[in-house]
């Protein structure tokens, strides 16, 4: 069982990385992001553990198994932050994976196949424009040389990175096969806390994607020019925000409709915008009720543009498939918390993470714990330690129940 | 008769005076300001007018009367425009006052009461952050030392730039009594243009007020949230903009209502917004009906935060009252637009104007021209030479019924 305070303490230890008065900044690559991979192959190190980083940054800690050859287990997260960040999301499935390795070294416990604490490189797309970078390199789910190609803002490629931090870039990505994944994370939402649950085991994430409507309309003196004389682009979200609330509301309590940037141009109190620009956020974990969501969306957009014969229209400027999580994992999840005496709750994701990559490809599951609140992303970012604690011991249960078990290596 | 050439070729003089590749930025007292009323001093002069500039910094050419004690009869608009300006609005109007003058002398015609053109202060409040600035001061609605006071985005006071141009602050305003005022102007909007006539008779401006809505709401992640835990403040402005278009269609044709300028903030797609604002700009020319209709916007607003239990309310960050301009004055108009054979339309002001603080102490009414798409303050002002010429007519005809009468002088 691992004691929550060595977490707690280790998390806190990371926190100081990249800190600042908004929060933790700690972009990929980074001075402030290489110092806590320096800490995380540290604690790799002490604990016995070989250290491996592959040619996309992501960063191995193997404790070996008895039959070596077998495939291994690999648990973890990410060290990289959004650029407002908190000390959870990432650090704590990073921390927590590694306690891991060292409460099988304290109790003395042998596991057949070798488990891998990891620190995938780049989830947040935080400094290079891509989320789950790493992950989605190690898949196979994007190539090399478009992660290299990837360039920060002050246009510094990943590859640049790379090369400066001394990893051989030319060295095959050795995709050995794995037996499972799993990843523990701060549940980023307020669900687990509301319903007093520590445990939420992750059944699989959410379909979403991200769009952008544009509405072009004619600017206009707010005085003079009557009403049914303009060609104002607002009537046109007077008609879609209750139309496409109420879409959502009509798929049940797991739609998710999010309208987060809305801009006017020129943005003058006294003039009718010439153009409009919103967002719309979607998802379900449905793929029926997400499809005919999209659909829908879709569908009234240009109802409304119709109607008020106004140009325009919607483009879909993101799509992540959902994910289901692999059932003998989630099994592994939902009963690692049962033996533990955890209160738990099956729940989807809501958010991409390293795991709907790995998914792809080697059986997976998630943990998640609760957050205060439900914010993250955020410097009030804040989780109980008990409950860091309890999400780390399902892992290693999780984790322990795989590795020792003989079922057959998934090649 | 004025000779619409003359009035053209003017404003394409004035119109080189702080032209860029947006348009014309002419803030008061700049120096491309300060060269457009040298240019209509140049005029006044060969006129043979007498200047005189207040210590607000209008500036007035008088032509004398044949009874020079009687209190004369005032013409023009303001040589400023707003930073992405155009050729007409304002310099239309002390351009068609100077035609105005120079006919009276090109006819030989001696008026009884003095004539005078003016070219008001600052009527835009682009540079200085208060619209109608000299003709507030010149009718007394606004104390002279606040005007003084105002300063531009560097700091520089108009104080400053009044001493700088050598206009003797210390000198008392003379408010000499006159008799009446008139102001010819661009409608700024499309009636005109849309009903095909070329003179607008213009009975009064508008009731008209902006308002601040800001609702606080609480950041959370678009994926996890769920849709009954979040406090998303846009559902507010879900329920408010279509009910607030139909108060505004409740309450006739004539009624105003925009939305131009909204806000989210943090403004990330993938963020439900922890804060909303927005501006509603109200107008209508009824007071009954426009005061019903901040009313109901108020009322609509609190219920709108009450039913998604929201924090927030609404401020009134700005409002004008309604002016119905002298009927005299406006039967002058009309008189003056059929004399002279135009079809004219009665109507409101949709915008503030100077005449609306002449209005306060002067018997006043407005001439207005159709702009081509109802187009101001843009780049794409424009307007027919036929048009400017019949409103400079109109002008003139509408002056002279009032310079030439022998009614007594307001004192």
């Amino acid at each position: 069982m691992i004691v929550g305070t060595q977490v707690v303490e280790r998390l806190a230890e990371l926190a100081k990385l990249g800190a600042y008065p908004q929060g933790i900044d700690r972009g990929l690559f980074t001075p402030t992001e290489h110092e806590a991979r320096r800490r995380f192959a540290g604690w790799a190190r002490a604990a016995g553990c070989d250290l491996e980083q592959d040619r996309a940054g992501n960063l191995f800690a193997r404790r070996r198994g008895s039959r070596d050859g077998r495939a291994p287990i690999v648990v973890g997260s990410h060290l990289d932050t959004v650029r407002t960040g908190g000390a959870y999301d990432g650090a704590y499935g990073v921390v927590g994976a590694m306690c891991a390795l060292e409460q099988l070294n304290a109790g003395g416990t042998q596991t057949e196949h070798p488990v891998e604490a990891v620190a995938w490189a780049g989830e947040e797309g935080s400094r290079f424009p891509m989320a789950m970078m790493g992950s989605a390199v190690w898949s196979g789910r994007l190539p090399l040389d478009t992660a290299y190609g990837l360039t920060d803002r002050a246009g510094i490629s990943v590859r640049q990175e790379l090369e400066r931090a001394g990893i051989a870039i030319g060295v095959p990505l050795a995709r050995q096969p794995v037996k499972a994944s799993f990843e523990v994370h701060i549940e980023q939402g307020p669900v687990l806390e509301q319903k007093a649950k520590t445990i939420g085991v992750v059944t699989g994430v959410q379909h979403m994607s991200r769009h952008e409507v544009v509405v072009e309309g004619q600017e206009a003196h707010a005085g003079p020019t009557p009403m049914d004389m303009r060609r104002d682009p607002i009537r046109v979200l007077a008609d879609l925000l209750p139309a496409l609330y109420a879409a959502a509301a009509q798929r049940g309590r797991d739609a998710r409709l999010t309208f987060g940037f809305i801009e006017t141009l020129p943005g003058s109190p006294n003039t009718v915008p010439g153009r409009l620009r919103f967002t719309v956020d979607i998802r379900h974990p449905d793929a029926l009720k997400y499809a005919s969501l999209r659909e829908e969306m879709n569908r009234l957009v240009h109802a409304a543009l119709e109607r008020h014969t106004l140009s325009g229209g919607i483009r879909c400027v993101w799509e992540a498939p959902g994910v289901s999580f692999d059932p003998a994992c989630v099994a592994a999840v939902r009963s690692a918390a049962a033996a533990l005496g955890y209160d738990s709750l099956e729940m989807v994701s809501g958010a991409g993470h390293d795991s709907c990559n790995v998914s792809a490809v080697v059986p997976t599951a998630m943990v998640f714990v609760p957050c205060a609140g439900g914010l993250s992303h955020n410097e009030a970012e804040s989780a109980l330690p008990g409950d860091l604690e309890a999400g780390a011991n399902v892992l290693l249960n999780a984790m322990l129940s795989l590795a020792t078990s003989a079922t057959a290596a998934i090649s």
